[in-house]
């Protein structure tokens, strides 16, 4: 068995334990129960077989070390798994042995359980995504009108607030759950072909009891198999990718924003908490690590998926084998990267003084084109532009602040003076009024933002 | 300017030069019309004003030579951009000079003209989905009852029709065109935020400006920007990487069925096609060729896009350019595999005495799940399977066709004498009956063709 | 614990059980150990406390279940893993707690520990490439002169040698075998650096301290550190994903002649090994399905590593960490891609009459090659091409055999007859004689082989 | 033709150029010239058809749009050009026509002159690697000495070097330049294989006639083929994407440092570099957009290369076309970001009182590292760094300086007044005592560094 220690670290045990042996081997052998339950509902299996097979149908009664070994040669865990449930119903009763895997196929036994598992995950990953919008919400709400920086190419730019940058993130949070709803539910499939896909095992029964298996087992019913068709289940794939790009976008401003030199922010403190083993001052950003962590990895993840895609026939040689290993990760590291950071703004430290302070310390440049938009009522936005890049300029050699800079050359120039009201440029740079207008874009966003 | 050779030689010129200089300044060029017509709706510019830089917004009139040095040294394309623009305005009516790029930043071009470009390209890519998928429509139903090897693992397995085959490319590349279509509505969008992303120079009829832009250009209204918050266009980059698996699958099974010994299909010929420098006999599958080629690139390219996800604050450095240089690669390699598969596809040969042959080459093994379903009527599931399993290596041992083998052994053993009808055996050695339950289905499958 | 099934699937426990946290953790124990014996003969640490502390460095005394929870709460395996240590030693020797760890740093601890264990995994890396090196050797050797179709762009081109085409395959692998020691040599360095790279807390004494540990450690001393200069480490998975990319065109090759169409290889049988649960007569190539897989998921796990080199300043923050969790998963990939071909190569069957025979089927086509160069002689190149892709064509269309078409032309062509002999015609057409040059070659190939 | 207008933002014309139609035709030209003098000097061609034929290997003898309309139909370039100058060859000279070409594939053709471009393009890299390392050589140099913070998970850690930061990026870079070079002379070689690589047609020539090759056009001899044992090649591959991320390494400490809020670096300055179209104040770091793009892409480029190895048998379908069509933007990518960053680094500001004022600014609490060590004499590791970490805590709270309230506790508690001297704690806050030890290391590393 491997344990990563590394994985472990990046994420819990709530989405990794679907995917260990014991998980996944009960779903394929939910998936063999509900099989039988459907085949018997549908007169392809006499009831008593599928109660006895059902009965045989507990992890707890299988050697999943034995097991792993004989899949291992064959080149399948369905295989010896069937084999091993054929002798164990056989112990009880040989004719329902007669019944078990009935008109299936390794490939359905598999994908079945990966979907039942995965459906378990992506509900996981929901309900978290749902408490990381809402706390996000709420923070977006109380700093609507927060004068914060707002940083172009990481230089700063110009006034904006702090809620709004987190309404931009929490729309895009929002979006990346509506679509991995809509997607799961595309997606999360009952796999049900037989050898090639043809149901022919089944007769004229296969699709009813593909139909059934589904509501049994809380899936989709895809109306066929997607045995080498996986573009439903690969979207899947690519919405999580989505959903940790769009964490780690969040991360990326976190961790910029609680830089030392910075300070605007800071993750939670607590004990043992992003400490340093080498230097006590240190307070790790220990949430944006762990989710920059899952937003890097996610891309190659969701590129093996996609490089998956082609699968020969009418079942995958290797490739098959491979998105079946690597789709666990791409779940587990969402769901870390989503417990992390809704521990990071369940108490999130946001410095407001700091954040003005920031602002004062640019010396008014940031209000820049504000300013440009005054003067440009006079002098056309061009030379507007122009004349504001010089009044920059000159305020860093001198070390004034633009402002007053400003003024000194609005009351120097006569094509200037008494066109322009002080007043009107001194509000141009007020951080408040700089962020009046973003804040009522905040509660617009806000309010927009879809139902879940 | 770059001319990569084989890029070039994996699409053609239609996707391409939608992004290369002229096409995509003209597209920068446009959202500076849109921008300025918008804003004279709204009173934000004189519309004597708009209409000069509307006159002056032609790629024509432009040096892109010099437009490229300069946008290299401002690190943005649009910056110099909108200096020259300004200044062609500023020749004829320097009062509208004042009023070009009025509240609005680079990003806001840039992004903006990509989405006009990426809108035609998705409808090249759109109507060549189309194409395929109608042709893939009416093989399927032409073969829908042609027998046809099912091969799981890179091995023969047992009967399906080709049709079936098929009818599963044609699904999933119409479930591809349902999703990009249903993603382009979303992703397709202006941007229009200004400096960082609060429209602040447009006072309130920021929105107003925004929702008349996006009218104008055919793009949707995003309802706010998206700067940094790419999700939905990611999704549309997601969805074409998925497109491409697709393709990429079929054009797995193409060439693994136009490989010389088993010759079931053939890419069409003609003058120059498939020939090779050393080889005279050779027909090469260079549809295959093309189509898998993107396949191999999508992932990667799908990789960057969500590796470039984490744009730090208001304007990405570096990752939103890497976004940008990567993006028109996708969509052309994605249209140059859909031309080359409509290309394939109309002129497809189909061998279905190869298809026979290739069946009756294996002795019958082929079937022997379906005689395992004959005898699991008297043994169960797990015993006939061993049976079978047996008689299949004494009849490859042996050298004889599995079918003499099997009503050998029924006939020579006194529990299975009687009980099976021999005629019921010989029927699941059938290739045409095999093919009748996929007909079935395939024809079940096509009409649930979603509607484009 | 993560025990992920799938990967457990696709490699074995040798490679898997360097990376689980027992084995991890003893590694960064080994490294405090060490660290505490260098400095104790660099009188930084009293003999008998470094004594002490390398006692308490077993990793059955600490719970691994509090550590990491207590990992995850630090943002470091390393921080609370030096407390426990700490506590340990404290425990019998108060003086020498005092000396745990001294002027080391989380990183240092866990980078060393990886090199550790990777050096361990790289060896056994290195012996299984040994092996299949090995048996590719013995294999073209006794195929030295097997006929064998030689197919391009997936359709069969002229004859080759399959000793020739092992050649290939045993000669990459020694490449990436010679590649993975010098960049194991290069790469697998101790980590020691201190809180930020510059061992400032040894004084003068720590390079010779860091010698010193890459002494005990079997480590190379780097001269360095190399905390956020990953460069070396990365090379080395980019080497490993190298070896993965060899290893995928042998198994892809293996699996393409092992189709059952083509049969001209197959893996061996065995007990368990590659049946099918649906399709008893199946024998599926389950080790190329291994090797596959490995291949399929390298190219983005390298990516991965080489997204994550650029980690900011003097310790990267979730880069950093997602290498590590991405690193293990590489080197398990590669062994048991290893395993796998090593146990197909260990009973390969190899077809040579079913080689013949597919050549045979050919009807002299894939001679045509070897039949233009006999006309070159008195034709040109391109008009002997252009005859020999004229008769083929006709050949085809007669279901003739191509070396009749051609004596059948020559004979009729007053400008060929007479010019052109006959029996050199035939003898182009002789698979003994096509197999002939590339005999020679591969016995030069294999003389050529790098020494390991 | 394809020009992507935002590849061409992020590189310039030289490497682009290499791999244009125009340039990358005639590196085909040149491998036809160069075999057919080989073959002459080894009587397998006349001297004088051989000279004609060289005569005919001029690009601009042939219509590009022509060849590229007829490599599309034919899924090769090579196989149109080679009738184009076989045609070209008979007008003057039908003997040479007859030459053309000889026992030569289209995939030596494409390889081989791909190795040509590439040998000028990896030289160009490089010089450019070359360049910076000494910029970066110089710079180390220079501020060997001088304090600035060093930040570990992006939060300010202890002191260091900016010399010793600026060395380490210098060594990885000259690593880099040596790996490459080393990896240029093993795979940047002749291919010459003939249709499936043994080279048939030539008889015992052939190796002779691909060493002279090789010395002819300045490549390697490999000693075989490498039709599809592409490991050597797609090593080189793997090395350019070191490569970017070394240099993304570089371009992400160069994008934090030069932030507004930290303000050490500045990229230099001039007209219309890294202005801003909405902002005239801003100065945005357009070296490191650049080569940050270049950094982000590569991963995913080197992955294409990697999942390209498995191409099939003796010639790839579809795989090596895409290995083809991506490899030149790795190069492109690689070379643009060096030039950006020789840019920045040829006019780089240093700001070395912000560096200082930055480490003021921290109140003495990055110097807490060296005051445990100072404490740890007395209380031991663990119980000084406990104590650092509790005054730290409380200076943070009381806005006070660690110096200060290091010295106020030391006064205060008996054990350590007297065990401890206020002037060895003062020194442990000394900013140039810090960046004492790293300068000594920096001279150390640079006088190390490897020779190219």
């Amino acid at each position: 068995m491997i344990h990563a220690l590394f994985d472990d670290f990046l994420t819990d045990d709530r989405v990794a334990a679907l995917f260990d042996a014991p998980a996944l081997v009960q779903a394929m052998l939910s998936m063999e129960q509900a099989l039988a339950q459907a085949q018997s509902e549908h007169a392809l299996v006499p009831g008593p077989s599928a109660t006895a097979i059902g009965q045989a149908c507990d992890v707890a009664r299988y050697d999943l070390d034995d097991l792993l070994q004989a899949g291992r040669r064959a080149g399948s865990l369905a295989i010896p798994l069937v084999k091993m449930l054929t002798a164990e119903v056989a112990k009880t009763d040989a004719q329902a042995a007669r019944h078990v895997h009935k008109g299936s196929t390794s490939q359905d036994v598999l994908d079945t359980a990966m979907a039942i598992q995965s459906r378990k995950a992506v509900d996981l990953i929901d309900a978290r995504v749902g408490e990381l919008v809402q706390l996000l919400r709420d923070l977006a709400h109380t700093h609507a009108a927060t004068p914060v920086l707002a940083r172009t190419l990481m230089q700063p730019a110009t006034v904006t607030s702090f809620g709004f940058k987190v309404a931009q993130w929490c729309l895009a949070l929002q979006r990346a759950r509506m679509a991995l709803r809509r997607q799961g539910e595309q997606a999360l499939s009952v796999q049900l072909g037989g050898a090639v896909g043809t149901l022919a095992a089944m007769g004229e029964h296969g699709p009813a009891v593909r139909q059934r298996m589904a509501e049994l087992l809380g899936l989709r019913d895809p109306g066929g198999q997607w045995h080498t068709s996986r573009d439903e289940w690969i979207r899947l794939g690519t919405e999580i990718g989505v959903l940790c790009g769009s964490l780690g976008k969040v991360a990326t401003d976190l961790a910029l924003m609680c830089q030392g030199e910075i300070g605007e922010l800071a993750e939670p403190t607590g004990a043992g908490r992003g400490g340093s083993s080498a230097m006590p001052h240190k307070r790790n950003p220990v949430s944006s690590l762990v989710a920059l962590a899952a937003a890097r990895r996610a891309p190659g993840q969701v590129a093996t998926l996609l490089g998956c895609m082609g699968q020969a026939h009418e079942r995958g040689l290797g490739d098959w084998q491979a998105e079946l290993a690597e789709w666990p990760h791409l779940l587990m590291g969402a769901h870390g990267a989503l417990n992390a950071l809704v521990e990071a703004f369940s108490g999130l430290q946001v410095d407001t003084a700091r954040m003005r302070r920031n602002i004062d310390a640019l010396q008014g440049l940031v209000f820049a084109e504000a300013a440009t938009r005054v003067l440009a009522a006079v002098l056309g936005q061009a030379q507007a532009h122009h004349l504001m890049e010089q009044l920059s300029k000159q305020a860093v050699a001198e070390g004034s602040h633009l402002l007053d800079t400003t003024l000194a050359h609005i009351a120097a120039d006569d094509a200037l003076r008494g066109q322009i009201d002080p007043a009107t440029v001194k509000q141009a740079f007020d951080p408040e009024e700089a962020a009046h207008h973003p804040a009522a874009l905040t509660q617009a966003l806000l309010a927009s933002l879809p139902q879940a």
